[in-house]
């Protein structure tokens, strides 16, 4: 496993000068006393201590070992309970849930901080205490007081953990085709019956109970997506007072094997008229489903950007150390056997692009965070509106670009390693292992290239897209002055009008047919993503530029400028592609049949 | 693991109608009655049917078991030996060697087409007896008469086989490292020592004896890579008569764990005074080992068009196969559950994306097998050095471009199979962790890039680029009138004159900054590699387009129209993204220090 440190300077950063966290928080009432520079500081201090020091010693291990099932029952890689005892201990489980319940209430930016250095340091393990946000968040938005009451203190507390159970062998990107069954029993619970397959931590060894959130359907339910309803099925039965009882029938029936992240238990789960009970209106499970899965593309954003990172640092680290032929300019180290083959043009871009994906992903990941908390506290309706259509927008691209960047810096990350970098004692083919799933879960990047292109974009006729890029030309105008950001600030600018252009031109090709977004979609995606990015870049070189600007000798602000420059300059090339691919249309796409496509 | 069928219409589409094998071997003697469409039938039927039932159904047994190391003994997996005899037994190692050792003076093309086959139904089994080949190849070219006597009779036999020792730890892409010693013995041998890393098919239980070919220093060479020799070095010592004899000292410490190819024993190999035969001239050991060099790179090229097609197929099954969601123009197979998803045009995309990969790659991997014949038979000096000049253009882009299109065509063979890519069982995630070396050995991508712009076009001052765009501008002009493919042509035409001109500036560059040629060099050789595909694809649609004209119906031939069109169409605007990078120059990749790279 390379080695790690949190990037603290760079969070600090993105914090504090870019999100101004204590500015921006101190207009809601329920973030008094609970935002403040220094207050992140103590918990991202003792985060980044556990990180480092518990779980990243555990990656390798987890990988080798991966979980095992004997007898029924899963058990994880050496250390990982342990590990999830401190970090229950620490109090993070119940770092954002509501006080009512044991929670802190903290801020989700400050998770998502968190989050980013768990899976940095160990993918897998941190998935256990992240599936339990999701029902934990489905529980709070849409239980009975009485649910809340029986699930939720233990899930804050870590005590339990919990998981979703959407998936069907026939059914994964089309939940419409789950087949599991809801049977009403005469006590007001529901027989649950069927086979749900890629339970990530479907079962395991770290917690005394289990809370599966479950999509079945009632009987005589409507066909398709509504007709499926949601429910709570614990691992062991939970007593009127909330404490853990007989087991219930649902077991653990195999377990995947996995390209990565052999760490997390991803389980086949088999319901056997297992106890379960409604949670959220009949019929209505897949809209109830949207809270958590909107969470969970977030934070595998997320995953995203703590992997870019990751393999950033194990690049950076060997591409100084290593020493491999000499620049082409002459030796610049000639005291040594070799030039260190940082040196080299083609390692130093590398290097430059991880960076760049790193950091704007951090930007982005927190930025949208940010907005997640603010969403759910603004009186201010109208406030409230814009931000939930920013979510809306920027869920699908940050998902999707921002995994797939982080399979390009994994991929980076070997490479710079040479052959040692398929080697595993070096940890960089692990990270890419691992990252690789990010671009299949929680809806595939196609799956996100749909949603954002149909269902955000045209669908709602362009009001998505302009309330986002209304923001980038407010942000444009008002640092239009600033001496040496303009060039990236024209270039933003032009960037957006080809934006809408682009939109323009597929919404009019849809109307003739609907076909044309999906041939359309992935690379307007790619456009959409590259934009964004460049809006968090331009952001970061604005507070960088005037750092300079007013004196500070820092060398961090002078790194930001010139990464934010290599980004404008090198990664921003790629909407060229994009955008001419958009401009081709989807005709070739089509004009093979189904059938021509043949080998034999 | 995938099925796979050996694409044998398109094989013999590519040696049969673009190749013209019978008429482009036909000038000359050595390859008499050794040419014809019939006799190519014959090998590749005996070799599909091989690789389809023998080796195929090993690979996913190869990859969970891996290789192992008891007591000093080097165990393949289970099937791997009984694959390899039967190899043996059908003549395959004696294929292309020369006729006076045993072998069968058939051409390389033939052997291309068929390691084709054995990389996708089984990379790491296939890599024993390619690996053989750079052996017998260098004792070919370099040996005595008497190691040729000695060694190459059982290496063609398949009765042993060889390797290549170049790598150790801190001896990679920079050979000019290497420390092994090569001591003189009384007796005309030397006493090699020193540890090499990485060493594929380095031992094993497969053949009786191994005959390794090592790179090490005589006392008092020259420093770098001008005091480098080679070296014979046996597994075990073998009499004058041939014979294996004692056990040499020669052992393989240890294995390494990797990413992929696990059924491949990847060598830590001890040298302890073994005992060693000098091979071509003293220090002129790396100058030697570009014969094979040159020959593995262009395997590897075939590596990445063979997981292309592997990945194709996987992805093409399940996308007729599985249902998920409605076309968005209405549902299409209103009988099932859901549509195919292959009527979804982000999957079709990714499809034709493949096989756009896979059936370009097959035209340039054996076109340039191709060459490599007539380059080693034709008595025409000029046409030899014209054709010398092509493969030492061609080799690196083939070699970096053909790699990098498996892996993204191996990724997207997950994408379609969507969770379910992730999972081991399947056979898409093998075949992308296996693809992955390809970029890493035999130089990596980077290391490809600058022998491309730096070593081939720039030091030859254009006369390599020109005289392959030369060739490609008289096949625009023989054609330009045929209808149908004008638009093409005049494409291509285009993108001939944007690569001279790119190949201008970034020469004017690096005439006051060298490392001007390595900021380029990465989208330079991306450039270059999708207008030398588009140049094959061109002479594919020119061969279909005739077809279609003459009147036939099959729709092969449309299907292969279709292909190119959508290659010119979609894959080709990736050249704009490179262009621009170019034009861009080197400044920001070196505006930021060394020093300056940090994250904490």
């Amino acid at each position: 496993m390379p080695d790690y440190i949190a990037p603290r300077r760079d969070m600090n950063f993105v914090l504090n000068e870019v999100l101004k966290i204590e500015e921006s928080y101190s207009g809601f009432e329920y973030y008094q006393d609970k935002v403040s520079a220094e207050l992140f500081n103590q918990y991202l201090d003792v985060a980044a201590d556990f990180c480092q020091n518990e779980i990243l010693p555990l990656n390798a291990v987890g990988d080798r070992q991966g979980c095992s099932l004997k007898d029924g029952v899963v058990t994880t890689p050496d250390g990982f309970k342990a590990a999830y005892d401190k970090y229950v201990e620490l109090g993070f489980p119940s770092l954002t849930a509501r006080e009512e319940f044991g929670g802190q209430g903290l801020p989700n930016l400050l998770r998502t901080a968190i989050q980013e250095m768990t899976t940095a340091c160990n993918w897998a393990w941190g998935m256990y205490p992240s599936l339990s946000h999701g029902a934990m968040r489905t529980i709070n938005h849409h239980g009975t007081e009485q649910q809340k009451q029986i699930y939720l203190p233990k899930l804050i507390s870590g005590q339990w953990t919990g998981t979703m159970c959407l998936t069907e062998a026939q059914a994964g990107s089309d939940l419409g085709q789950v087949r599991t069954k809801a049977v009403p029993n005469e006590n007001g619970s529901y027989a649950i019956s069927g086979e749900k397959i890629f339970i990530s931590a479907g079962d395991h060894d770290l917690a005394e109970n289990i809370v599966h959130i479950v999509l079945a359907r009632l009987p005589n339910a409507p066909a398709g997506t509504r007709g499926i309803s949601l429910f709570i099925v614990p691992k062991f039965n939970v007593d009127a007072e909330g404490n853990k009882a007989d087991r219930n029938n649902v077991i653990c029936s195999s377990l995947e094997h996995k390209m990565g992240i052999h760490g997390n238990a991803t389980c086949v789960l088999n319901f056997d008229a297992a106890r379960g009970y409604l949670i959220g209106p009949e019929h209505k499970g897949l809209l109830c489903m949207f809270t958590f899965m909107n969470a969970a593309r977030l934070s595998t954003a997320t995953q995203g950007l703590a992997i870019s990172e990751a393999s950033y640092q194990g690049a950076l680290a060997y591409a100084k150390d290593r020493l491999a032929l000499r620049a082409l300019g002459g030796a610049q180290f000639p005291e040594k056997a070799a030039d260190p083959i940082i040196v080299h043009p083609a390692v130093r871009s590398m290097l430059l692009t991880q960076k760049a994906f790193a950091e704007g992903g951090r930007i982005l990941t927190y930025l949208i965070a940010h907005w997640v908390d603010v969403a759910g506290v603004t009186q201010d309706a109208a406030e409230k509106k814009k931000i939930e259509d920013l979510l809306a927008l920027l869920t699908p691209i940050a998902k999707a670009f921002l995994t797939e960047m982080g399979v390009e810096c994994s991929k980076h990350g070997m490479q710079v390693f040479g052959g040692h970098g398929y080697i595993s004692e070096h940890g960089m083919e692990q990270l890419a292992r691992d990252m690789r799933i990010a671009c299949l879960y929680e809806g595939t990047t196609e799956i996100q290239a749909i949603d954002l292109l149909g269902r955000k974009i045209l669908k709602s006729d362009g009001v998505l897209l302009n309330n986002f890029t209304g923001m980038i030309e407010h942000f444009i105008a008002e640092h239009q002055n600033q001496t040496g950001i303009q060039p990236m600030l024209s270039k933003l600018s032009e960037l957006l009008a080809e934006w809408k252009s682009l939109t323009d031109f597929v919404a009019e090709k849809a109307k003739t047919n609907p076909d044309e977004t999906g041939a359309a979609s992935v690379d307007y995606l790619y456009f959409s993503g590259y934009v964004t990015l460049a809006y968090v870049w331009a952001k970061a070189a604005q507070v960088a530029q005037s750092q300079i600007a007013a004196g500070s000798t820092d060398e961090f602000y002078q790194a930001k400028l010139a990464t934010a420059q290599f980004y404008y300059s090198k990664l921003l090339n790629r909407t060229k592609t994009h955008a001419a691919n958009i401009l081709e249309g989807g005709e070739v796409v089509f004009s093979l049949d189904p059938e021509a496509f043949k080998f034999d």
